[in-house]
């Protein structure tokens, strides 16, 4: 009997990512209790990674819940760590799949319901709001949220525990000891859950190649307040539209120096709104209509706007491309880029800072100067971690297989026996054992392309990724009762070089000519000989073959 | 009298940039001595820059010298300051336009040697080559090359002496002050050149962002001899495949740990073997083929390759994939990327790096440890040579805006009261008087699409660029003598979501009924309003607009 077969049928607990073992962003999780028959799923997050250019059109990509939703009977529901995009993005839209209770926090509860009333469910979802450290039970599973540091207000670690084991899902986090908004990182509760025995820690893992701790948000305070108290033009800083604490610290600074501050671009007014109603942000003060940027002295002001990641409509690029309706920036004034540049990202936040520089404004990122702090832990804040909860099993999530890797070499550095690295779509039993791979669900991921979902491997992207390389020929050729040509082969190109059309005519023209009477009444055929030809004739010319399609009218 | 007017007909030394002032690459200087209406032409440096997503289908950009090759009566002919692509990469397409002489030193001879065997133009280029510290002349220009530390041998800086005015033209560079291959930098000459009184030196601004003093090569070969001498599985090195004097401490490191070393990659071969001709490499010993991988010992063996900006083709990638005819990696063996990722190429390598981690073999960057030292100045090394050199006027170049802003505000920030920051195509006198732009060259830049030169800007990538976006719909539409539809329309899509075509004719036809007879008799008419209707229904079902184009069939 083999290590798969002992286990068929046993009492376990089961983890199944449909997103964040593969790539950073979708963060999908799924857990599940039972054995194989009758088990019972608790989703954690559902979020949304951004498209690239391997995938033309697309700018957003979902995880596929298909499977979930075909097992909605034994689905507990959904739980949210915290509210970036990579965590919750694609709830509204694959809500109406899986019908499911939604258990967050208050501030992820505010900026979901935003999205549920965008896409008219919000009167449908059923949202339970949870305080960290107040236990729920979802079917199966207890659940505590545990507060931690991140980017975002209300991040949580949630503790899973069911009859086959415990688990620790670590979600996003960092340790900061000297935050400057929210509950904080509570290392005590962290403690004690390692007392009672962690079986299996799924932990994140982004910033698992970095040394040492990461700086405090005190520290990236106090170096923004230094900045504007020198800063003699006028300021805009830009950061991550839901980073609450970031977006105190620079009102804080502005108001320090004596600047009114101005918000520019909708999803960070939305994330204020949030907040405050929430009780965050109370001493930030009224904030001005975009308008003051005309009529105060360039040193009493502050822009606070989105637009880091470059962003092309955002607040910032429009303000480099010096085109927004209310905003300029000229010589003399400083640009603040506090945040990191997300790989893939690297062109454009460099052009908007090229426009800028063109501006004569000057510009100060992470490079110069302590103006970001990332919200993910380094090896030291890992290790510290690990050290509170002792857990028996280290489960990397949240990175690419490089950093799955770097995150179990390095759990095994300090001690840490078993680890084991997951892909998307896999199953893995956690408990009880040795964990393992143990089954595969079906399904990939999908794309949102315009407002239809469609799927990501065969669907549209695919087709306009070859036409992206070598454009289109479409060819209509009028074939008479006798089987000749009717007029001349009407061809319609569309991303080729100029100059070459006629050439491809009259190349399909003669390989009709060419073609037995026989084979000419067979559409299928003349389609098929015209179409070779013309990607033959493109070769030559021009050394690609575009996609062609021919239309055969027979008059 | 406008200062623009002063100088109109004076004798003047101008510069204008057909590249290397507004993105890093494609580098390509023209210097014009003489009065406007019989200025002579000196064309420093020809390369290509490598396209990006921007523009789907294009692998390499080149700079637009019509203007240079209308005016070939009065051009002197082309100096090639280093070897690398960004620098000599459009010699052999475009010289046929230009027709001139090329002088450079003897490697970057060996090495466009080669590509001009490529494009069938070997015995028709007058190549001259010049020795560092020997003086030559062309045309009104009396030129020498100085020697300087970067990347590639034999790189070099470039002294202009013009009755007009002395430029030091600064190539691509670095002070290394212990190289481990090649002539060095030479402090001396260039202190003798500073003394002589230098009117405008055009200077290197990749790394201005970056303070304090480059790591020398020495270093890194320390490095890497100490990280090869603890390896116990088999090592893979990637670098650029022109980068000799990397190859050489790789190789080294390799002998004194006693391991053999494989080359793998045609452009990396063809390198060493051009510096062999130049008298490089010579105790580098001989390399072993590919197969010495399967039959020698782990710990014996060394892989010299390229691939480390993530090119899908190159050998680390295919090593990645797992599919390389000769070479397999495994858990325990070592790749070290001895490179920096080129801006833009970081999923590339992120995707290389993944498939080896998948593989279980470790991983070693520049963010792990010294196995890389860029070739070009930063802060520290600028300062120097503007100590050595003491220009009247700084003109930054190698570099997007903010690069070249940031390089005249260091050089302001250090003593040099004159900068004028270029953009390509302009032309900027820079001697007598203050230097400023003065008039603008026709033109702009061209991409190698297939094996057709076309238009960057109006060509075929852009219609590319749509197509990529939302995909393209074909209508035929075949109309008999009565002006009524002799058949259903038929439409054939690509790049659109499944499901919606039969939606789109049907919307086509109906417009096509609802149409006033008088107007179905205009085909321009009759295809424009299908076009329109089928764009907005697309619109409606998809969120987005296809490209649409209508054939009407008249019968």
């Amino acid at each position: 009997m083999n290590a798969k077969r002992k286990f068929e049928n046993t009492d376990e607990l089961v983890l199944l990512p449909l997103g964040g073992t593969g790539e950073i962003g979708m963060n999908c999780y799924c857990y599940g209790a039972g054995p194989a028959s009758t088990r019972e799923w608790l989703m954690v997050d559902l979020g949304v990674k951004f498209g690239d250019e391997r995938d033309p059109g697309i700018d957003v990509i979902l995880p596929d819940v298909g499977f979930i939703a075909k097992n909605r009977k034994r689905f507990s529901g959904l739980v949210i760590t915290h509210a970036h995009e990579d965590h919750i993005g694609a709830v509204a839209r694959l809500w109406p799949q899986l019908k499911c209770e939604v258990h967050c926090t208050a501030f992820a509860a505010e900026l979901l319901k935003l999205k549920f009333i965008e896409h008219g469910i919000d009167d449908m979802v059923p949202v339970k709001i949870h305080k960290p450290g107040v236990p729920f039970t979802m079917g199966p599973f207890d659940l505590e949220f545990i507060s931690v540091t991140h980017s975002i207000p209300e991040s949580c670690a949630l503790l899973i525990e069911t009859p086959h084991g415990r688990v620790l899902h670590s979600g996003d986090w960092k340790i900061d000891r000297t935050p400057m908004l929210g509950a904080g990182f509570d290392e005590k509760r962290f403690r004690e859950i390692g007392d009672l025995g962690v079986d299996v820690l799924v932990c994140d893992s982004t910033n698992v190649m970095r040394e040492g701790l990461s700086p405090s948000e005190k520290d990236v305070a106090a170096t923004l307040t230094d900045i504007v108290a020198h800063a003699k033009g006028r300021i805009a800083v830009t950061t991550f539209a839901s980073h609450v604490e970031r977006i105190s610290c620079a009102v804080k600074a502005a108001r320090s120096a004596g600047r009114e501050v101005v918000i520019a671009g909708r999803a960070m007014r939305n994330t204020i709104e949030a907040a405050r109603k929430c009780g965050y942000l109370k001493d930030a003060g009224a904030f001005l209509d975009e308008d003051a940027f005309g009529y105060l002295p360039r040193d009493k002001i502050m822009l606070l706007c989105t637009g880091s990641q470059g962003e092309p409509r955002a607040a910032i690029a429009r303000i480099g491309e010096d085109n927004h309706p209310n905003i300029a920036l000229e010589e003399g004034d400083l640009v603040i880029f506090s945040a990191r540049t997300i790989p893939g990202n690297e062109k454009e936040v460099g052009a908007v800072q090229n426009n800028l520089a063109t501006l004569g404004v000057d510009i100060l990122t992470a490079d110069d100067a302590l103006v970001h702090s990332s919200g993910h832990p380094r090896q030291g804040e890992l290790e510290l971690f690990y050290q509170y909860l002792r857990p028996r099993v280290l489960v990397p999530m949240h990175g690419e297989p490089r950093h799955l890797r770097a995150h179990a070499n390095f759990a095994k550095s300090k001690g840490i026996k078993e680890t084991l690295i997951l892909e998307d779509m896999k199953i893995a039993r956690l408990c009880p054992g040795v964990p393992e791979i143990i089954d595969e669900a079906p399904g990939g991921r999908l794309h949102l392309d315009g407002k239809l979902i469609v799927d990501a491997v065969d669907g549209p992207a695919k087709f306009r990724r070859k036409l992206s390389f070598a454009g289109i020929v479409f060819l209509t050729v009028v074939i008479n009762d006798k089987g000749e040509l009717a007029e001349d082969i009407i061809l319609i190109a569309d991303g080729i070089p100029e100059g070459m059309e006629d050439d491809l005519a009259e190349a399909a023209e003669k390989a009709y000519e060419n073609m037995p009477r026989g084979k000419r009444k067979d559409d299928g055929n003349v389609e098929e000989v015209i179409r070779t030809i013309v990607r033959r004739e493109c070769d030559n010319i021009w050394g690609k073959k575009p996609v062609c399609k021919v239309v055969v009218v027979r008059v």
